[in-house]
């Protein structure tokens, strides 16, 4: 069991009919996505074509950040709005493809890109799972 | 002319047909409701009646963090997917709702949650109006 | 009065000896500063000289970040553990200055900056200011 | 091999003489730390007792940002000013002293502080051996 799902476990909250492996799923991915797009983006800025990574270093930041705060939103997910979960969901979904996207036209290129843009995939995924679990 | 204008004037990028100052006043509300909110959620734990005020805290947290993000995206505006940024002033407009709703519900008895309530409607409305603006 | 010196003024807690003053002038600085910061660094990634401008985007980036959680972690001050905030307006400061001396180092052939120079300047005084008024 | 340490070794970075197996483990140590305060902060709202919580919150509230600010300025660790980084791990391990110190007071009681308390021990000593190994 992992330590996101451990505190799941331990919350007083009553989840309800909440699918928690999806939720873990989600949390894990999210803040995994948003290491790694941070790291990929100084790599990106360490590299002698810098100037031709300009976009995909814009995306990695803009995904760090949405994938951060989906992660600490769900983190709190106890009696939290549904309508801000899902709309925050949406909006880290359409950041992981951007940057998956950006990631995966260099990925042949740059190793980090490669790794970045499968983090970005199972973030994007695990976000749509928790969309269609939160009905 | 504030400093989050005079450093969109001073972006190489040529900002085509965006209204300009809409997203100068939803990065500023952004950033203010960010700070608000994470005031008024330290505010509500140091009142005796903290256990009343626990969903107001919850939307504090959730609306700080959202906001946070949403300025530093928009604040990078230049060249970002318009899906991204359109999905994320959704979630925006949601957690700002939200965190309004909540204040708005005790903001006779506690000012930090009035003052609050009107940072997250001005930042609602902010959102709201950029979106219509990126068509 | 500021919307940020009015919501310390709405705080149930009894601020003791502290200089609100400092704390609202610091708290203002770090939000102002990360804002700058972000937009900063992504002017300098839509410059044609983006390559040389590296290691500016990389302090910004930084100085966003650490001047963004301690904006935050002043915002909750009351009854905050004294030896974690001095330390985190330490590290606000080491950020801010590495930042300004980048910035500076280009400021006359980039407005954005000359204006972010200044603005992580501001914030370093402020934190200066108030680690020396928490004593 | 994790993830974070795959992204170190594929940064185009020369990493000189610094020991990456310290870098990746206070990276991966300040990360879980960051979610795992953050759900901490959730679980003690949920309590019965949240009155008597409250110091707890905020601790996890600081030490959240704090951890997350640190873990994404060691991920871009390549050519930074290491007075910056040297200064945030020093407020890091204040930041995890202090919350570790609030959440083993009621560890026996509350699973979630104990998970807790752990993580931000862990993350005290990945800092405390960072710092040294920076010189």
């Amino acid at each position: 069991m992992s330590r996101v799902q451990e505190m799941l476990e331990a919350h007083p909250h009553d989840w309800g009919g909440l699918d928690r492996a999806k939720l873990t799923e989600c949390i894990e991915a999210c803040f995994d996505c948003a290491q790694i797009c941070t790291a990929c983006a100084d790599a990106c800025l360490a590299e002698d074509t810098v100037s031709q990574l300009v976009q995909c270093i814009r995306s990695d930041l803009d995904c760090a950040d949405v994938c951060a705060t989906t992660g600490r939103v769900l983190s709190r997910h106890a009696g939290a709005d549904p309508s801000v979960t899902k709309a925050l969901l949406e909006a880290c979904r359409a950041a992981c493809r951007a940057c998956a996207a950006d990631c995966e036209s260099h990925a042949s290129m740059h190793e980090h890109c490669r790794i970045c843009a499968e983090a970005c995939r199972r973030c994007e995924a695990a976000c749509d799972d928790l969309v269609g679990a939160l009905g």
